[in-house]
């Protein structure tokens, strides 16, 4: 999606990915190499004026090496922090934004320590490389600290135990930042999860009020503390009308997709913008989205199409569970509208349960 | 951007073009042949589903040939009336479309003997393999007869006198029709032109009242007339109130660039749908749009990128004269917000004079 953002504005993209099957290489030449292979890597850098990267676990190393050979945005800096949990909540506290309880955990000892102060229910994480849920391990009650230990204390990298918030509502703030500083968010998104995945998303986030600029001066202050470019995303818990700060993903983000036809520019052409030092576009929505994931395989994709303002995205990846395969987009010009439209692609999918909280939501 | 519009549908788009540098060969990969190159047509078909094409002077006998192998979509027939300006007027006074007074020209004798019907001025325009004014010699009096015949009579296909007609405004209907009927038009556009080559386009065109129906009635007619399946464009003049035919264009069409920001479904995307056999997506406006047309060279971008809703397309080719080398849209929600985007952005770039007739149609 990057890099069909990319071709309009009169940006040649190469890809470096070591899948043969890396979607990007549908619509750009592929490199086949691994992040860790420097000599493809020399030869890639040769060969670009700028290196981005829409995927938070490529090596912060590899993006390091590369960042000194040739212009690399975001900052590898970032990709540092958001690839290690604890670093990155406690950026966020350092910002203001403040995060569900949190303690390091690396010993057995650690852990029962850890759940002694935060209590219970709480989740184990590993600190590095997790994401949609993979790396997880709910803790419902003390006596689980056994089994979560099995399940993740052989991690090399330590781990993280974070309460357990029984948060009112899932939303993220989409931002971009430019070269020379100009900042800009998207209308918060909400979202909503199954098995840890996104599966959901509206936005403008109804009934947000004043935690639109609230999100967006936490953002700035984060983007400026990185000194950030490029787009980046936030993903925040709403408890008791107050912001908790969950993850920054350090790239376009899924809950972002929505902006592909539902805003004026989307994530993936002013991320492109971004990193290239080119003027950032409005961030303003057109009407109301919501956002379907397709996870595992693709439905039928003729309720889509047929809808008003409905907006197909096949990645064309292979089937495989848990894989996110594509998306569908579907606009409106107002909330009833919309929910109309949801209704009736959920209805002809038999995706009721996927789309019910969103419907709840609009109902409002 | 036929390509660019497939991918998000999972559509895998495969190329044939003569030329290296052919633009949809940097988001797809591309089969370097001459259309006439029936060996490579052979494999080209056996490696794909369905066939179309962007461009009308694709020779009509190898889209014939390649229909004999696989799905082609619009039926070669459209292409070789599109490919004939006798037949294409023929046809369209046949569907009940009046035209300019027109008459057959094959030798010296014949253009005297039309010049005595139709009179002058009038243009002689080669019958075959013309577009963007290339083809035309202008007759502004009748003692002109020689000179025009001295550029064109030596034209192997023959060639056609048509009257000039000084019509009050050129529009265009983009209409699309799927392979079970379907059939849409997107609000019609008011076109201008620079040297024969379309300069700025404006959509929806502005006060047209009636002529919408009319020219919807009329492109149905003409669609279903060719049994057409996919995208094409009808190149009108407005003179007394009345449509005139001037061209039809089997293919996406430049006055309809503006619908991949400014309508609900882009004339890209639903052409893929249309020729896939998949159903149509709304044609919609979004508020209104201005398209500049770049001939030869591109401008600086930025006044583009910093306008509220301005999109750039750089198509990736060398400058040469009178080459189409990029786009540039610019979106807003009522005439009076778009009159004053598209009147930065000429100023900025000193493109008074080719958005001026734009502004003075949106200040009507």
């Amino acid at each position: 999606m990057l890099a069909l953002a990319a071709a309009p504005l009169g940006v040649n993209t190469l890809v470096v990915d070591s899948a043969a099957d890396a979607c990007a290489g549908q619509v750009a030449p592929l490199r086949l190499a691994d992040w860790t292979d420097y000599a493809a890597l020399e030869k890639f850098a040769a060969e670009v004026d700028v290196v981005t990267f829409d995927f938070e676990n490529v090596p912060a190393e590899s993006a390091h090496w590369l960042a000194e050979r040739v212009a690399v945005f975001p900052d590898p800096r970032a990709l540092a922090v958001a690839q290690d949990r604890l670093a990155e909540k406690t950026l966020f506290r350092e910002c203001g934004l403040q995060t569900p309880a949190f303690q390091a955990v690396d010993t057995r000892e650690d852990l029962d320590r850890a759940l002694a102060t935060i209590g219970a229910p709480a989740i184990l994480k590993t600190r590095r490389l997790g994401y949609d849920g993979k790396g997880q391990f709910r803790i419902k009650q003390r006596s689980d600290a056994d089994a979560a230990w099995a399940a993740l204390g052989a991690n090399a990298h330590g781990l993280i135990l974070e309460a357990f918030v029984p948060f009112e509502r899932e939303l993220s703030v989409l931002a971009v930042r430019t070269r020379d500083g100009d900042f800009r968010i998207w209308p918060l998104t909400q979202n909503w999860h199954t098995d840890g995945v996104l599966s959901l998303s509206l936005a403008p986030a109804p009934e947000v009020g004043a935690l639109q600029s609230r999100a967006e001066a936490l953002a700035r202050t984060l983007a400026e503390h990185l000194g950030y470019v490029g787009v980046f995303a936030l993903e925040l818990f709403v408890k008791d009308g107050a912001l908790l700060g969950n993850e920054m993903a350090p790239r376009v983000h899924n809950s972002g997709h929505w902006t592909i036809e539902g805003a004026v520019t989307s994530q993936f052409e002013n991320h492109v913008r971004a990193v290239l030092g080119l003027p950032l576009g409005s961030t303003a929505a057109r009407g109301c989205s919501a956002m379907f994931n397709w996870i595992g395989e693709l439905p039928d994709a003729a309720p889509v199409l047929n809808a008003v303002d409905g907006h197909w995205h096949d990645y064309g990846k292979q089937s495989r569970p848990g894989r996110k395969v594509g998306h569908a987009t579907v606009c409106a010009n107002d909330a009833k509208a919309l929910a109309t439209r949801i209704d009736t692609i959920a209805k002809a999918l038999q995706r009721d349960e996927q789309a019910a909280p969103a419907l709840r939501a609009l109902a409002k």
